[in-house]
């Protein structure tokens, strides 16, 4: 099959073997992919992993052992766990020790023509979500993850920090919790999309020292959560969704000085992402950058890797 | 006066200028004072403080506009704030932008014959309590800031690393919480003074990855938050109370992955601490390694400065 393999180096090749699903598993046709950021730090070694990449996505169910999926559109959550270990028994499979993950860890992804996942990842998508649409659901239920982490109350002063693909789902979702929201990022033309739907924005220069209660870090660089530790106030709260290939230098007496705290996001409830989408709380056709055939894959990663891009995806079949 | 003065290099003075207290302030003749790793840390260059060392300290008023202080032997909050900006109005006075502390930042500390601090910084120290024990109230107060920022609950395992003199208090602070504690460190002759009062401890080839609900890293090493990485649980939290001159290579990405919660914590309550030490529920004597003559102070740092060491105390007056 037609796959985007990553093997030291980003490869599309016509003739990766098909995957076979396991007893549990659902075989899926990819309809369509997004590039995330993640999928182009593994390319600068962010993981160490090799093999078919892509996690955000919506495809076909051809194969599954629950019938009612059958011919249904879907999309997955992307952690596997064990389904046995205290994690995975106290409803925080996607911290299983044991887990693969969806294109980024010991499981081949959803850049390719089929996909496997266990029955239990998967989402129906309603008819009124689009493909296109429904390939963001990953992501946007990585931003849901923050509401269901921090507290957030009317009267906190919240920055979004990072102008990029997530910092702008982030934004409007923290936008939908009610609060003091400023998103801030260095691309005017990404922000305006922000700014089309109310919400207040500013180019980096416009920072303030210890305005915000609440600071996100949607970055995707080395230099957010120094930025994050400079506008948060004293016991304000810090939620880092950047990850990135190499270790960074932090002043770490900041986090003690301050009394800051930093709070770790990943992935998030997919439900909330797609009563979200289905209901038009959130705008996604201006995120997309552009929609290139599988086929195009590496010259979709280049645009995917350019600055001004945001959401670039792939259509598989 | 005689002072302990840190001026590119530790010195010990005769005729250093006694302070003049402002309207605000009280004119405290100092009795003894503790020896704490943040001024071990400022003569490596943290703060880049220059004056006479010292916070933790007990003394008896002199002069003072309050004439209840007046003969009165008292401990004394470290931070003073300006007193007009949203966090002195907000009771985090600690947290003043504008602030200055004592022997830390802009202030002259204990280290000397005399101190000046404001009297709204002053409490007043039981007779039931010695003058050894209370040079233990600042730092005592650090471990019961813990208490207030972090929910701990019976069932949550909880680790305090590091066995210097910090992590011995916060471990004992701990357990009055009531959880299932254990103080993990490298040295079995200052673990035994917990074992001593049944706490559960360790060394640290003994860890277990993953196992900990919350990890408070009292090591005062670079290398704390690493080892609390790693044997937090996904989701888990990490108290910080580490403060060190250099900045620090971490893997940010692990917050990010476990969800990991870092909350950094400073200067704490006084009153808890106070109340702790006159009911007999610390026990600070084991403690104390020695208590040296102000004359000897730079022996004094000296011995601080050990791995074996614990608790060096000053006798000033």
């Amino acid at each position: 099959m037609r796959a985007l393999v990553y093997n030291n180096e980003l490869q599309y090749l016509t003739d990766y073997p098909v995957p076979r699903p396991k007893h549990d598993e659902a075989l899926i046709r990819t309809t369509h992919a997004g590039i995330c950021n993640t999928d182009i730090e593994i390319t600068k070694g962010y993981m160490g992993f090799k093999g078919v990449l892509g996690h955000e996505f919506v495809g076909v169910v051809e194969k599954c052992v629950d019938k009612s999926f059958l011919g249904k559109r879907v999309v997955a959550e992307i952690n596997l766990g064990c389904g046995k270990c205290a994690c995975c028994r106290n409803q925080m499979r996607n911290h299983c020790s044991d887990r693969s993950v969806l294109g980024i860890l010991n499981k081949d992804g959803a850049f390719a023509e089929y996909v496997t996942l266990p029955v239990r990842n998967l989402h129906k998508i309603p008819n009124s979500i689009t493909d296109e649409e429904a390939v963001f659901v990953e992501p946007l239920a990585a931003a849901y993850e923050i509401i269901g982490q921090v507290g957030i109350s009317s009267s906190d002063r919240v920055c979004v920090l990072g102008d990029g693909k997530l910092g702008l789902l982030v934004a409007q979702v923290i936008e939908s919790a009610g609060c003091k929201l400023s998103a801030i990022g260095r691309h005017r033309e990404k922000l305006s999309i922000l700014d089309e739907i109310g919400i207040n924005t500013g180019l980096s220069p416009e920072f303030r020292e210890r305005e915000f209660d609440i600071v996100i870090d949607c970055t995707g660089s080395p230099s957010g959560i120094r930025t994050a530790l400079r506008i948060v106030k004293p016991r304000g709260r810090i939620v880092l969704k950047t990850t990135i290939a190499n270790k960074v230098q932090i002043d770490m007496n900041q986090f003690v000085i301050n009394e800051i705290s930093l709070i770790g996001s990943r992935c998030g409830p997919f439900q909330p992402a797609i009563k979200a989408i289905r209901s038009r709380q959130i705008d996604l056709y201006p995120l997309i950058s552009n929609v290139y055939p599988i086929e195009e894959g590496l010259k979709a990663f280049q645009h995917a890797s350019l600055k001004s891009a945001l959401k670039v995806i792939l259509k598989i079949n």
